[in-house]
């Protein structure tokens, strides 16, 4: 069976990494979200597929749910000597990753093959493509105006209103090498636990893929990020209102509407089965909950099972 | 009164800190080889510049010579899984320095401003001028061909024979802003302990660089890196011969003849005086080696009043 998942961050890595131990890690491919991509100290990185990436490796520091296990920081004390902002913490063993990156950017090599020989190197075995090998850069309004999507989410630890949410660039990204394809040729198409508006919307918004997930010929199942009327972690209540989506799984089946199969909810939104039966969204309910490694393998399980 | 100094690397350092305690360090321009300039996983390294900066704010790992105190080097260790070089060593905090400066190259910036924001980021009081804003590389033929300096230096550890040594683009190099007009107007102009051919002879090969040795008001005063026929430290003895010079202090006389007013010498040369002044170089006999930084202060003033 031929497994693609469109992840985000943190919630799509503790996802997948239940699914690469339920499946054939070689039969999952990730396409992952770009749009919050930034540059820091002239270096490029790629948040969301750093995080699924250190995540399937064995790698992620578990508390934080970003960035290294036993990382140090001196890198960023000296950079703070000579000035530079230090909001974006990046620590030094992370700093490889970004600063191999860069390297290859510059050399010419898109970030679909840098992507690839990174997971490569950390013994990921599952396929990881990023949305696109063109800029597209997640934008926040707020009432004082556009921020970079970091800016809202570390600088300003989400704390801003949201007026809007725009993805810079993604009306003329193309689909990195693959994605298209391997949409269209998928058994089973995932959308994992992660905001619609900033992890997925990004992704939907590259040209093609949306289309893609109209056509494909594998079912299309998403996990519901929202259990009740509340996030199950980050700000994708403020940018779903901001996008005029209800906070509910129903508003995540809205944002998902035209091509969404099945929706997985938590037991407690069970009584919204018809609800979203009326929407030709089929209700798959188990505990969604991931707080445990356990509890990750059990929710992919549920949904394979669901769905076979 | 002004001083300038042409300057390497470990030598060099360990007597421009003496030479900045001995007199007003503001008063002091220290003009560095870029000659051994590298690149490193994509960044840009200034290895002798970056050791002058560190051992004038007191940050230099002293039992090395070279690199940041208290260092670690977690950033290496995750490059070297990533299947990256890593026999140039460089440490978390050090990284610092040159990720920043690859961003302000890449920015625009000239090396010349970058290092200047650098040096005062870290509360170095002398200026420091790269020799060249334009790209020199120190290039050293061995029987097997041609390296580039850091292979022949750090990677082979100086052990092939050396057969030439090439400063590559020295030709079309133009001194930095400020590098000629300083060495004109000095009054006097120290020639650091270094190998003459690999850390003074970069700079000498910069257009411009030698007649205003010649042209300028200052007395020019070298101080030996030679004693008896072997170096204190560092390959300058193969380097020396491959270029035809005799490995000692006459040796060293001659790599700077034409403009050479002064040569400070150990006790243990001071049998040379006359051969020197044969030359029409005043010999300055004094210890010479830096065992300590009492040493370092007590050279630098030897100097200061021998030429006062």
């Amino acid at each position: 069976m031929k497994v693609v998942a469109l992840a985000g961050g943190t919630g799509a890595a503790k996802f997948l990494r239940g699914l690469a131990k339920a499946l054939d890690p070689a039969s999952l491919t990730i396409v992952g979200n770009t749009g919050d991509d930034l540059e820091v100290w002239g270096l490029s990185i790629s948040p969301d597929l750093d995080t699924v990436m250190y995540t399937l490796a064995g790698l992620i520091d578990e508390s934080k749910g970003w960035g290294l296990a036993s990382e140090t920081f001196h890198c960023r004390e000296a950079m703070a000597a000579l000035g530079r902002p230090t909001f974006f913490a990046l620590g030094d063993k992370d700093l490889a990753t970004h600063v191999r990156r860069t390297e290859a950017l510059r050399a010419g090599h898109p970030l679909s093959r840098v992507t690839d020989d990174l997971r490569r190197s950390l013994g990921v075995r599952s396929r990881i493509l990023p949305m696109s090998d063109d800029r597209v850069r997640t934008r926040v309004r707020t009432p004082d105006g556009w921020l970079d999507f970091q800016e809202f989410f570390v600088r300003d630890r989400c704390e801003p209103d949201v007026v809007d949410v725009a993805y810079e660039g993604a009306d003329r990204a193309r689909a990195a090498p693959g994605v298209i394809e391997t949409l269209l040729e998928a058994d089973l198409v995932l959308i994992c636990p992660s905001n619609p508006v900033s992890s997925v919307g990004p992704i939907l918004a590259v040209s093609g893929v949306r289309s893609a997930l109209v056509e494909t010929r594998g079912r299309v199942v998403a996990v519901s990020p929202i259990i009740g009327d509340a996030p199950v972690s980050g700000p994708a209540g403020k940018m779903m209102r901001a996008k005029g989506l209800e906070v509910s799984p129903l508003g995540v089946a809205r944002a998902y509407e035209g091509w969404l199969d099945a929706l997985v909810v938590d037991g407690r939104d069970a009584s919204l089965t018809s609800a979203l039966g009326a929407r030709d969204v089929r209700a798959i309910v188990t505990d969604i909950v991931m707080g445990s490694a356990d509890r990750e393998v059990a929710l992919a399980r549920a949904v394979l099972e669901a769905v076979s």
